[in-house]
């Protein structure tokens, strides 16, 4: 395949492994930004992700706008990852999710949502939630325009995750594989903390700014790749290797080679 | 095959949907109106429903009198369905369930039971519970005849959800894609809400009135399409496309073509 | 086959069907009376419930001695089944689990294990808590030996369950499918009863003695056999249909013929 | 095979058990002493646990330095094992994981691990929790140097588990089928104990340390083969039958032979 047919491929492949991780189930998307034009993204039409085939992969300007190839209606909330896109020239993927155990704390302000575990670090410590109300008033709750995606990508800012009111969340990611790994993890940490703060009586201990920076700034493509590979079996999907470079923040004492 | 019996088959793939989903089990059934005559509908013989094929569907007079081919001893419980389609012309549809995490809801009135995620707004912000006892009783709380069946019909009223005391709900819908779509997602619900009362210590927000109807009337045949078509490949049964059209409350701001 | 090779064949499927419902997992095991002779139980070898074939089926006498055929190490902990046998000449299987959600009830006294759902209702309202350690002290918790499995018969009494401290319970039924049912349907009861317990904060309406009598009077041979068609196919293994009486309870309402 | 080839075949087996069971997933490892040179000990590169496959399996030195075949990057997290190896001539196997329902009690001390079940017993009453951050500061919580293991074998000391804060737990055995079986069993231990102590506002009863002892000297050969065979058949790999010896602890009230 040529390049950009892989990575239809793998953006096949990341609705699958978010299907099969419970992240998505048949709603909810992920996309990412064209490598060759960082004003146009890929989706697929209106599908769900365990349906998503290479043919369904549509190319959108961020006001989302189709581009070229038309398979069928697109999904009305297109709108949330090109308004990422537009704000964030370093997001490079993006993912909109009803995650099971993340929704629970969309809908209330006692607790509050944290990582404790460090592979789900990457969700950060600063973790907002968007409600829709607040400037549109009574909705459906669905972002199906441009001024929505703009004002819930405005909460997000330059942050990770932003939670969104009776809905779910946005993921944004610097890469494919990125932001499904955020995914997946939010999810495991969301399911993990509900325990937590049950057993501690709300008393617990998150990971502190500096873990979660620690962490982000070590997660480099050898960690990636070994999720991925996994995943890709799981859902039987090939697997393209990429890059499995240390990252800056990869421990110096580890001094055994590759 | 001919119109009616691609129904049934769908109906088939209703019941399968519904285990696939853990809404029924061995236990629980969903019917259908008779699109050609409105005071029969289909249901299965009595048979778990993952077991359930197109030779098991029976046609039943509301009184639950069998009509026509016989195969087997029908659900002692056929009354609940029999008496919502005679007090609710507008209802095409009924599932009856234990969905697992809904009954602990039905137990206890200190949490109600309301929807804070959009897809599951169609339950409705004011779900009543129907006790049994109220009128019959210690009975073995099934609904076994049609004084039962009309009195849980007269609770349930012109909503879409009653939760029955230590047993489980019965859900109504317009069409047979909309009463499963509503029965997968009132157990996510449930799910959610659990923890999400457990998080707020029983301080959450559920949608509003208003946000409920603007939902609901804004669910469209794209959106069970795209449930449907999932479900279906997830249980191996056939997909038959149905409309696809977008529905009154559809987002006028989506102005991309089909 | 013949009419006993059947009724192993079927303590087979009852094995791989509780190892489906995870009320065992590679340990708890199902035993019933040897129909011929009221003196013999049959049991499988030591053996994870998943694997136990038809050859591993042993008969032993209620002391726990092997009768005959001798496929390998029995359970040590046969001794539940035998001191059950012994002590009801009514109970004909016997089940001995780890049920993953009854046993947080048998750790506490706060709150008590019940029925909340109509399915469930066979468990009784009157459930106690055998503790190994109140007359044989400090053990591994094991019920090794025929005095241990007396002083657990003679805590069950006439009942249909008792809890075991600790460890899990012991669940008497009248015939195979009905012991295989109370302990599937025990499992989501408690599974259920913990967030019915949470969500009420302990204030919850469990089912009442009458609804429990009426409803074990009117559990009948068809309620078993839906049960029973849809776990063999779950697990892949024969159906043999058994009897499909309606009961001394059935509703007398129902009038439509089988 | 040699019987080397087997053992390391063994090892492979171990990786897709616990990721069968979710005790890992697409991260956390098993390693085993090599039988043969008490100073090294096999684990796999750098993979997940469901991919890992013979050729994967690498040998290192206590220290973390590769001897022989280098098939890829080694786990950065290594010095886990090679430090529990060097400070405990008794131990075997070890598992790190991140257990989903073990991590919750890592982040609060409220709630103290305890085992409530005779399965769990092997993971002791008192189990520490090892905090990186009280040496090492603000780190990414990865133990990736010998240092960092030290401590943590410090903190281990003569016990079965120790839970690491913000990251799952690391579990010594003294064989490979011993250190899965443990591992398993805390998983599933925890999850039942987060329901009893909701159940139990916190006051339950956990096993005593007599009920402890006694059973961690009865567990023996056939108790582990009966849960390995099973496994083996759950994720489809080969089963090598293993000792079926009794221990010293078993009951001596069970005459039955074998």
């Amino acid at each position: 395949m040529t390049d950009l047919s892989q990575i239809k491929d793998d953006l096949v492949t990341a609705n699958r492994v978010l299907a099969y991780h419970h992240v998505v189930d048949s709603f909810g998307h992920v996309s990412m930004r064209n490598p060759e034009n960082p004003n146009h993204f890929f989706l697929s039409r209106a599908r769900a992700p365990n349906c998503v085939e290479i043919g369904d992969i549509t190319e959108f300007t961020h006001e989302g706008k189709t581009v070229g190839h038309e398979p069928g209606k697109p999904y009305s909330e297109r709108f949330i990852h090109g308004a990422v896109y537009e704000a964030r020239p370093d997001v490079m993927a993006v993912v909109h999710n009803h995650s099971p155990n993340v929704v629970p704390f969309t809908v209330q302000s006692r607790r509050k949502f944290r990582p404790i575990m460090h592979m789900c670090a990457p969700i950060g410590t600063d973790i907002p939630t968007w409600d829709i109300a607040n400037k549109f008033g009574a909705t459906n709750l669905l972002v199906t325009n441009m001024d929505m995606g703009r004002d819930l990508a405005k909460t997000l800012g330059p942050r990770t995750v932003a939670l969104m009111r009776g809905h779910g969340s946005v993921v944004a990611g610097k890469s494919l594989r990125d932001v499904v790994f955020t995914s997946i993890y939010m999810e495991i940490n969301a399911e993990m903390l509900i325990k937590a703060y049950q057993l501690g009586d709300g008393d617990i201990v998150p990971m502190s700014d500096e873990e979660v920076a620690a962490n982000t700034k070590g997660r480099a493509g050898f960690t990636y790749e070994r999720g991925w590979e996994n995943w890709c079996r799981l859902v039987n999907r090939p697997y393209y290797p990429s890059t499995w470079e240390m990252g800056p923040g990869f421990s110096k004492t580890d001094k055994s080679g590759l």
